[in-house]
């Protein structure tokens, strides 16, 4: 019976609900504060349409547009893997944590291109938060799917490999947007633009062709 | 024994609970955001009161209502859809994602057409948001009620009758609105607030007419 | 078998906990929101320091304090209300919707009366925000409390007269404070920021005189 | 039988579930909406870069990671608490509702060193949220733990004791930095920006030399 409460005091100590809350809210925030980074024009002057002003205002909503995506992949990449995950410890604790700083830092980013979108140290910043963002993925999934006393099923090699992959590959990208930022600062705009979209093919593709019931089957 | 721990873990891989976690945040995040747009008046000069000031802002309030109304009804939609799903799937996550996206855009919307509340442009960019939530409404409905291993219970075709009818419905209103607003920008903003109304008489009705246990009975 | 479906399908339909989650999430997001409305001094003159300055932004302090304990005490008396209710019917989701209307526009109305503390209209608007949000508090507790099929237990009586009463009563304080806001505007803002403390003295007296197990003991 | 019904009704009313809710929505906004006060730089005159005008905003970036930290530490703190505690009465919501409350003024506290990174006010006011949230921390688990029927397990004076210790200890350095703000304004920042870290390497000390199964080895 002492072992039995040890036990259960144990599970909660362990019990990774409220990380999930908090990551949810984080997530669900920043996606909406997001918005308020594109800014509606202030007066018309003579000559001016307000569809000419929008036009003024495309990169923020441009950068809008690419961050909503980065953020709604890191939350769904979020899922993936604790579906996988049964307990937290402290240091995944701390680790999500970690994770949420350049999510949070996001809305700034995304401000600094939209005003700057030509910028090669705006460029740079933005590629950081990106690659902290899935650098902060893969070290999750690295930490988490590595100890079976933290896993619902004993450590999957393949699921394992393939949360990392779809982490590390986008942030190579973004590496490479990070280096070309001063000598081709547009080719790096629509390098953060594409990547999603790249990533989209390439989940679909690895999850239509891997056998079902296998590891990249479950990634969404 | 394996086969048990295989279905476990596409249980939770399915599970829908956090997808409604962050729907509720971001709802609940966007309702609150929208008042951010309406402005207290910022200085009273000789000859003006508090009062002729409100009058001044009251666009602003027009389209904080309007969009508070446009956020309770897709967020009572979902809450409908998702008391008939049992769990999610990838292509579902990812639609539930881009129903987000512009209920995440709509205060932006909200503060456009409380600046410029006669302008074509301003009224037809709402006018966007609002046919692409009830598209959204609507693709989840179809998608999710037409596959049997999504839901709790077999499909049931007059529930994802009336389902896709209430989302639909209202569409076609903002797209008649969308369509005038050049010609009669006052007439297009009467219809997005006359919308949620009549929406609302029309589900009470549908309700009030519907056999007890049939679909619409639980439309809320 | 089949009524047994049905009766799950009415459960689910009628389950309360999204309702809970989106007002939770409002209550959060509108307690941080308001902090948005104290604005940093931009500049110091000459002969200023911070300490004068924030002598200046003083009103916008007090109605973020007003705005915390009345956001505060409209959550507490909605978590009582619902440790009673197993069930939410349309009507119910519906009356919940619109008390979050006045709790959204909290922060506008807060906004105002830091603005113009000594201002009639802004002192009024303020007060028909407390008054709707004691009205829709009372609302809900009137429509639930009286319906045996919302609730775990039946309808209670005492517990009902109680709850209404704790809604009620601020809201006769606040249509006070309306009425005179023309003529002691600083009298009408003294009621505002007392109500809450007169609040709770009279719960912690109506729990400490009341029999154990009782309905006012309940009350937080 | 009679009983039952008392005894269920008695759970659901010191149910702690929708204050955590609470709490982890508003750690979660509040570490959101902290990097609305990092402004963009506005405009490049002549001579600047944009790197320049970002070392101008540094204040503001430090203000937000301190503040991120701050909290962060906050939550993981009150997750560590609620893992032991089985049931909140109206005192202990209340006590949060209290821890909230500097916790939510804390953007504008970060707003406020951000812009004044020297002034002994601004530091101060700084520093009395910090104390405030440690206070309210070990008020919430000084209650909490001495009290038997809160509690999954009887009372452990250890887990008391240290988890009162990891709340003390912060303020304690808190009210030297708020005490030499006047004459060492660098060196209270120091402060607030050095504590989180000590902290950490504390709670990571007294967790590796504890035996296992120990009070401290739960504190995350």
């Amino acid at each position: 019976m002492d072992e039995d409460r040890e036990q259960q005091r144990y599970e909660r100590a362990h019990d990774p609900s409220r990380v999930l809350v908090l990551s949810d809210g984080v997530c669900a925030i920043i996606i909406t504060l997001l918005v308020l980074e594109v800014h509606v024009p202030e007066d018309l002057h003579p000559g001016e349409t307000l569809l000419t002003e929008l036009r003024a205002i495309r990169p923020s909503i441009v950068a809008f547009l690419i961050s909503f995506v980065v953020v709604a992949i890191a939350w769904v990449g979020h899922r993936d893997l604790f579906t996988a995950i049964r307990r937290t410890d402290r240091m995944l604790v701390w680790l999500n944590i970690l994770l949420l700083l350049p999510l949070c830092l996001l809305p700034f980013g995304a401000s600094l291109i939209a005003r700057y979108p030509t910028d090669a140290v705006a460029l740079r910043i933005y590629g950081l938060l990106l690659i902290a963002i899935a650098g902060g993925r893969a070290g999750i999934w690295i930490y988490a799917t590595g100890r079976a006393h933290l896993l619902y099923d004993p450590p999957d090699r393949q699921f394992r490999r393939a949360g990392v992959a779809v982490a590390v590959g986008p942030a190579v990208a973004y590496a490479v947007a990070f280096g070309i930022a001063e000598v081709a600062p547009t080719m790096s705009m629509v390098i953060y633009g594409a990547v999603p979209v790249v990533y989209f093919l390439a989940v679909s593709f690895a999850r239509s062709t891997s056998p079902s019931g296998s590891a990249e089957g479950d990634l969404t």
